[in-house]
C-alpha cells in the first residue's frame, strides 16, 4: 500500500533511503504567490543536521535542498513542490554486520515479514533520514503558516526523566544549547546524564514538546479529522514515537473536572479567551483560539554499543554488537521533526477548514 | 471539510447528533460471506449502553441497531452495510439553558467558531451518543478479525491515580465489574474514589488499554500510514481523549535502550518472537507479530454539577451549572469505544497490507 | 475495496440495495448554514421517479426522503446530512427466475466473479435504484451552488439516432415532455422509435446533456483532479454509461485548430469571456468561465423480454426471458443522475479550489 | 489543492514543469519484489519522444530517467520508487511573447484565473512534458500487471476522420509507422492528411485506443469505483482528451438491447466467456474476463501557426501567432500516455479487489 503521503489539501509525498541515491519530498497543493527559496528549507534541514555536539552523531551530513519545481521567480505556482538531498556520506559496509540480522528495537524484523527481504544499509527506508523529507515539507508548511501570523515552535521537554521546568522555560534558550531545552539548567543536567549513559554504551530517550500560536478558533472537524488527533497521527508516525499528548494529556487523567474544564473569559470587545488551557488549544478536537500544545515521547536509540542477543534471518539466536555511529538520544534531532510535522498538519487542517460556513464561502465568491 | 469517514479499504461514515431522529453508520469494504446479523452488533452497543451502574448516567438509551443494507441471506454481500440507531429518550428541554452559553471543556465555542451556530441539544454532533456509530462499525471489523484468528480486548486501566495493577490482571474480570477494570481490588477502591468525586458534583478522568492478539507480522506502512500512527490517529479522535500511548509509552522515555530493546527470539521452527514487549507489539511501524498494546488517557467528564464561570454568545462573563445526567466518569462506557476503534483500524490496515508483495499477489491471483 | 464514497471536502456516501430494506446516503462537508428541508430533496428525488409516463417502468416507488441529521432549525449544521428512502414496493419472487443464471448486459456474472455470490433480487447493489441516493445528495449540492448563483440543467440530447436539435433548444421543454427532450419535435420522433423497439421487447440506448451555468473561471486542479476528468469519472459511474464528452467531444478529434480553439474576447471592463465553447467551459482541467458542457452516452437496458442465450452459475448454456417491469430506456429517468452527479462534483471540485491563492486565504482568515 | 497524486493502493505523484529543472515522479505502493531497473522505463519513455518524425515536434528531449529510491539489488523494496527526468533542452526566451497574452485553447488564462500568474515558459506545469512522469509511472505498472500475465496497450485509432480498419488491423504494425497506426494504409492516408494540415500552420486531433488483456473477472467495485469509471477519470486526466469511451462507447447509445447484449457463453470446463464484447470488458464496473477496451479523443493541438485573435493579461483584444516548435498532432505521442495511465488504473484497482472476498482472505492469511 501506499502509505508515504500525508494530508488531504496540502500534502507531502516522501520518499528516499539511508544509504540510496538521496531523499525527498513532493509537496502538493501549496497555495500560489508565496515567496519561498532554498534558504527557507535549508534553514530547517540545518536544525536536524548531525554533527553539531558530542550527543548527536559524528557522520557529516551535508544534507543540501534543491528545489526542483513549483517556485517560479521566486513565487510557488501553485503546484507541486519537488525537493531532493542527494545522499553524500554513504558507508554502506557499515552495515554487512546486521544484514542478517534482527536488530532489537528495529525494523529489521517487521521489514522481512512485510516485504519478504529489505535495503539493510542503515535501516533504509526506515532509518532516521527519513526525517529530512518531513523537515523540508515543514519549512514550507511553516512558511505559510506564518504568512498568516501563525507560529510554530518545538523544543525538547525532558530527557530521560530531567525536565525542562516552566519556571525557567525561556523560548530562545532552545537555539543555545546542544540539547534543544529552552531551560539552560535542566539542559545542562540532561548532558550529565548523556555521558553517564553513554559511557555505559547505552541510549536515552524524553519527550518534544511543540506549540502553535496565533491559529485561529474553528479549524479542524468534529470526529475522525479532529485537529487532535491529525497531530497525533502526524507525530506517531514519526520514528521512535510512543506516544502523544494534547495540552494536559495524561495528567489529565488524573484530575477532576472542576480543575480539568478551562473557564472562557472575555478578553476585550467579540474576543473570548480562556483562563487556563488545560485542554491544549483543543475542544471537540476543533481550535479554541489558545495555544495548541502537544508532545511526543521518544523512545531511547534502538542502536546501542553494548552486546545484545537476537535472532538472524536463518531464525538462529545470535549475539551482536551494533558499530557504527549513532545518536544516544534522538530528540535535539527530532524537536525539528515534531516541528515540521505540526506545522505541515496545522497548515493542511487549516486549509480544510475554509468551507465549513456558507456565509463565508459566499463572501470568498464575492456573492 | 469532510471528516466523519475513517479507513482506506474498510471505512466507516458515520452520521447523526444527540438530539436527532438517530445515528448511524455505513460500513463500506467489508468483504464478502462473512455472517453478520444485528446481535453482532447489539452485543457491543450494549458494552456502551449507559444506566447499567450508579457510576453512568441514569438516562435509558435503548440503542437498538438496525442493519439497512449489504446483508443477504445472513452473509455481508460486500457492499455497504448501513446500520442505523434511532434516538428514544430525549430531553431537548434539559438543554435550553444552556442554548446560549459556552460550557467548559465543551465542544460549544469551537462549534460556533466553526459553523457559526450549533445544534445545542446535548451537545449535538459532539456528544458521546456519536460513539454508537462507532461501536456498531467496530462490532463488524471485530467479527472480521475473529475470522482471522485475530482477538481485541479492551479495558479500563486507570481511574483518577487508580491503576489495575498487572499481578492482579484478570481479563474476564473486566466483564465483572462496572467499571470494567481487569482487576476486582482497584475496582472496588475506584469506586470510593468516584463516590467522593461525585458527592463534589464533580468528575474523574482515567485510562482504557486496548490489546490485540493474533495480528500476524508485517501489518502496517513504514512511514505515514504506521499501524501505530493510525491507532493514535483513531484513539485520539474519540472525545475527550488527551493522549495516546503505544507499549511502554511515555514510560520509554524515561528507559533507556539496554533495557528497552526488546531481544528476539527463536520459538520453534520457523517461529521468532520476542523476550519482553516494550514495544507493545509494532517496530517500525508494522506489527511485530507480538500483542499489540494501546492506551488513551481521558480527561474527566466536563459536564460537572459545581458552579462555573463562563461566557456566552453575547461574550458576557456569566455563572453556569449544568443540569440533565452525565457520567461522572467517561472509561467505562468508552472502553467498548476504545476497542471498536482499534480493531476496525487494524482490519483496515491489515487488508491494506495485503499489496506489499509481489510473491503473495501472485500466489493470490493464482500465477 | 470501500467504493461507495464520492468526493474530497464534499463527500457522499451511499449504500442500499433494490430489494433491502432501502436506499440512502450521507453526505458529508456540506457548509453549515444552509437551509435545507426533504422537499429540496424531495423535488429531485420525484424526477427519477417511474411511472409517469408508458416508457418508464410500471412499479410504484413512492420513494419518500427521509432527513435523518446535519439539519437543525431548518439549517444545515456542517456535520453530515444522512438521508433514507425505505424501499416499498418489491416484488422479490419476480427475480427467483434470475438467480442463477448471468443476466447478458447485466452485473450478475461479475458480482459473482467478484464476491462469490450476490444478492440476486432486482440487481441488488447494482440495480437502477442505487441511484436515489445520488440524486438525494445532488439536491443538496445543486441547492449550494444555487447560493453561489451557479445553476445546473440536464436533459435528453438523443435517443437511438434522434437527437434535439440545436435551433430548436428550449430549456424548459425539457420539462414538458416524458422523454425530457429539450426540443418538441424531437422528443416526438424519439416516442416513435420507442414505439417501435418496445413492440419487439427490445430496447434502446441515448445520450444525456448537462450544463453548469455560472461556475467562476479557475475551478479544478492541473493533473490528475482537472475538473474534466472528476466529471468524467462521476458520469462514467453511472450504470450503463460507456462513454462520456466534454465540450466538443469526439467531435473535436476529427476538427482543427484553427477552428477548435475558442478565441478569447474582451466582454467589459476586467471581464474576459470566449467566442465560442468547443471547449465545453473547461481548458488545461480549469474552468474558464463560460457555460461547462458534459455528455453521457447510456447502453439500451439491458433488461429485455426477448429470448436470450446465456450461462447460469453451474457454467451450462441456458435461455432466458427476463420478466418484470423494466424500462426499455434509462435516459430520461438518468438526466436528473447526471445533473445530480455533475452538480456535486463541480461543488466539491469549487470547495476544493478555495485553497489554491495565498492572497485569497489571507483576505480570508483577515490577514 | 493537491491534485498530483493518482491511485488508491498504488499512487504516483507527478511534479516538475515544463522548463523548470525537470520531472518526476514518486510511485508509492509498488510491491515488494519485483525486478525493476531504468531500462524498463526507459523503454517507455522513448516511445513519447519528439524527434522520430516529421509529425512530431523537432525539439530534442533525451529524457533520461534516474531511478532515486525504491529499488535495492535490482528488486522493488516496496517503498517509494522516485524517479526524475532533467530538462535539458530549454528554450526559455521563446516563450517571452506569450507571457502576457492568453493562447487560444491552452490554460493560459485559466491558470491566471486560479493562481493569480503563472509559470508561462512553454505552459509550465499544463505542458505536455507533464506526461513524463506519468509514462514512467506507467511503465512500472504495467511491468506488475505483466508479472501477473496482464498486458496492456495502445495504438492511434483515427487521425481526423481516418480510422483504423477493424479488417486489417495489425498490432505489431503499431510499432512500424510514426503515427502509431495498427493498419499501415490508414496509417498513409493520415500522414497526408497531416501535410495538408500542417501546410496551413493548422493542427488535427485524433483517438487513442487502448486494450488490457488478460484482466481477471471481478475487478472494479460496484459504485463510484467502477474501473471503467477509473478508467474514464485517468484518460479524461490527460491533457487534450475531450472524450473516453468504454467498449462500443457512444455507438451504444444508437444500438438495441438485443444486439448490444453480450451473450454468456462456456468455453469449456469452469470457463465462462462472451459470445461478443460489446461492454469493453467491463459490466457493472467490474471486470468480465473479456478484453478492456478504452478510448480517448484528442482535441487538435491548440499551438497552431496561423494568426489568431485573443485577449492579454490587462484585458486588450490582440492577434497572436504562436512561434517554437510543436506537433500538429499529439496522439501518436499521446498513445504511450494512455497506454500508462490505463496500466497504472488497473494495476491500482486490481490491487484494492483483493480484499473482496472473506475466503480469499482466509486463505491469503492461511487461516
Amino acid at each position: 500500500m501506499a502509505g508515504s503521503t500525508w494530508g488531504t489539501l496540502l500534502t507531502m509525498t516522501t520518499w528516499g533511503e539511508s544509504h540510496g541515491k538521496g531523499l525527498g519530498v513532493v509537496v502538493d497543493g501549496c497555495p500560489a504567490g508565496m515567496a519561498l527559496c532554498e534558504e527557507d528549507i535549508q534553514t530547517y534541514l540545518d536544525r536536524r543536521k548531525p554533527g553539531q555536539s558530542r550527543f548527536t552523531t559524528m557522520r557529516r551530513e551535508g544534507d543540501e535542498v534543491e528545489i526542483l519545481s513549483g517556485v517560479f521567480e521566486g513565487r510557488t505556482t501553485g503546484t507541486p513542490v519537488a525537493m531532493v538531498v542527494r545522499n553524500t556520506d554513504q558507508r554502506s559496509h557499515d552495515y554487512d554486520g546486521i544484514k542478517d540480522l534482527y536488530r532489537p528495537g528495529h525494523g529489521d524484523f517487521t521489514f522481512d515479514a512485510k516485504y519478504g527481504f529489505r535495503d539493510y544499509r542503515g535501516g533504509g527506508r526506515s532509518s532516521g533520514r527519513e526525517t529530512i523529507s518531513r523537515v523540508a515539507a515543514g519549512a514550507v508548511a511553516a512558511k505559510f503558516l506564518e504568512s498568516l501570523g501563525i507560529k510554530t515552535a518545538a523544543y525538547t521537554k525532558s530527557i530521560g526523566s530531567i525536565e525542562a521546568a516552566p519556571e525557567r522555560f525561556q523560548m530562545e534558550e532552545r537555539f543555545m544549547n546542544r540539547l534543544c531545552m529552552p531551560d539552560a539548567q535542566a539542559a545542562a543536567r540532561a548532558e550529565e546524564y548523556l555521558e553517564q549513559v553513554m559511557s555505559r554504551g547505552d541510549s536515552a530517550g524524553g519527550v518534544a514538546e511543540c506549540i502553535i500560536d496565533g491559529l485561529p478558533a474553528g479549524i479542524g472537524e468534529p470526529v475522525f479529522e479532529k485537529l487532535d488527533a491529525r497531530l497525533a497521527h502526524a507525530l506517531m508516525s514519526i520514528g521512535g514515537v510512543k506516544g502523544v499528548e494534547i495540552g494536559d494529556g495524561f495528567r489529565a487523567s488524573e484530575s477532576v473536572g472542576s480543575a480539568n474544564n478551562d473557564s472562557f473569559i472575555k478578553a476585550g470587545d467579540n474576543v473570548i479567551t480562556k483562563r487556563t488551557n488545560h485542554s491544549g488549544g483543543i475542544l471537540g478536537g476543533i481550535s479554541d483560539g489558545s495555544r495548541v500544545v502537544a508532545r511526543a515521547a521518544f523512545k531511547p536509540t534502538p542502536s546501542i554499543s553494548c552486546v545484545q542477543r537476537t535472532v538472524n534471518r536463518q531464525g538462529e539466536e545470535v549475539e551482536t554488537v551494533i558499530k557504527g555511529r549513532h545518536d544516544p538520544i534522538i530528540v535535539p534531532r527530532a524537536v525539528v521533526v515534531v516541528e515540521a510535522m505540526a506545522a505541515f498538519t496545522a497548515a493542511d487542517v487549516l486549509l480544510c477548514s475554509m468551507s465549513s460556513r456558507l456565509d463565508r464561502i459566499q463572501r470568498f465568491f464575492g456573492v
